[in-house]
């Protein structure tokens, strides 16, 4: 997907909500225990209910991986059946050298049909561009995360400015906002106008909105650029918003007050 | 596996060799290509060769995840077959928020059998604690890698050193030298010394020698301890040291040629 039509999706919906399925057995509805694979059960009803309001859905692999053979089938059935104009984020922060990372590029990109991966940039350049060898795909860069732990490197003052900083400014140099995107915590609202300054034109995926306490309002008013250039994340503010029988339709319910939200940002902002 | 049975593997074994199982279709033996999982053929045929000269086997996920569902199948089938007295390594790379790390720990302490899991730093302190909480199992860090795009953010000096440096003293305060290892390149062989004294008792998993031109004498003479503290990986070195029917044997010989060095050092260290 390209980001032309990311911000077309955008448009049409009025909306730049990712839905994040981040599905365990532990807290899907227990009425769906029963089915022949829970997982894909629960999350194609979420995504049915949820897809006319939200562009994206995030899958975090952790959740799949802990189930090991079963939690991959899950994945893939999954996969197949999110819409096509829904861009599809593995949220796999994965990372490392050359040919591996080559290997990485080859599952999510290749055997995988995601549109976009999530990648940590420590090991640096070589560890971050075999990703951006596709065309229409996006490599996310962790940024400044949503997390306590960001504190404890990612705001580290360097003799080239804080870390984050660092890392959103050398890896801009190494794509392009047609092949990159940047993780920014929506908790960090305040600082996405700085962030701007030294991105102008890449999406952000914004993480951290919804059970992690982010501010949607600030991070629109803050990070939007004249493409809307957001992906606000939420997660199990969705997804688990009611544990019985109508989980989809709570759901369906707390995308569209996200969606209404967000269409008044976009609106402030001339984008639609 | 604690730490004092890795010890006493490298005090029987002579050695302190990890084999990387970076396993591939387009490298391994034609002639495999027709057994039904050609990859767990290979893996299967080199773990029953250089299992009496190594004390660990790394798995590089990457290689694996590539092929999907199949490639998991390969990677699960492999880890029944690796002796129970080898340290066997997810080198996953991974590192996410709490509730994910632990998805994520799950998944390769739990679904799986690994006794270690290689983690990236980025995140902070709540992504690497997850795989603390699991006794006899190894969180290993990542230090300085041994890539070159290591120099685009690791070594930029911080206020509170370079940025690996801090990375060293901050982790060690999180875990202890009995469930956590770092990754420290090969190719940085003179940093060592200054690494030996930021983590006296740590072990360290040291990936670039052969394929990467790593140096294993200065590796050995500046970075063992008295308990030798160093897992030395090799992988394409060993594992595609013959592409004909006799691979096995070749990597068997590139095994033992590295055991025959490191006792050497081990000898000098008066570690054996």
């Amino acid at each position: 997907m390209k980001k032309h039509e990311i911000v077309e999706q955008i448009k049409a919906k009025s909306s730049f909500l990712c839905v994040g399925l981040d599905s365990e057995l532990g807290k899907i509805p227990a009425h769906l225990l029963t089915d022949p694979d829970p997982l894909f059960s629960f999350n194609k009803a979420i995504v049915e209910a949820t897809s006319p309001y939200c562009v994206s859905y995030k899958l975090n692999l952790a959740f799949y991986e802990q189930y090991g053979l079963k939690g991959w089938q899950s994945m893939e059935k999954t996969l197949e059946i999110i819409p096509k104009n829904c861009f599809v984020i593995a949220d796999a922060k994965r990372g490392d050298i050359g040919n591996t990372g080559t290997m990485y590029a080859k599952a999510f990109f290749e055997t995988y049909s995601y549109d976009a991966i999530t990648v940590s940039p420590y090991m640096g350049e070589d560890s971050v561009k075999p990703f951006l060898a596709y065309d229409a795909k996006f490599t996310i860069v962790l940024g400044l995360t949503s997390n306590v732990g960001s504190s404890d490197f990612q705001v580290l003052q360097t003799n080239e400015g804080k870390l984050y900083e660092t890392v959103l400014k050398k890896a801009s140099s190494w794509g392009t906002p047609d092949n990159m995107m940047f993780v920014i915590g929506a908790t960090k609202a305040e600082k996405f106008a700085e962030i701007r300054a030294l991105c102008p034109e890449h999406f952000l995926l914004v993480p951290g909105v919804g059970a992690q306490g982010g501010d949607l309002k600030g991070v629109a008013m803050h990070g939007m650029n004249s493409e809307c250039g957001l992906l606000v994340n939420s997660s199990r503010g969705i997804i688990y918003a009611s544990s019985g029988t109508d989980f989809a339709e709570a759901a369906k319910n707390e995308a569209i007050k996200l969606r209404d939200e967000m269409k008044t940002y976009l609106t402030l902002n001339k984008i639609i």
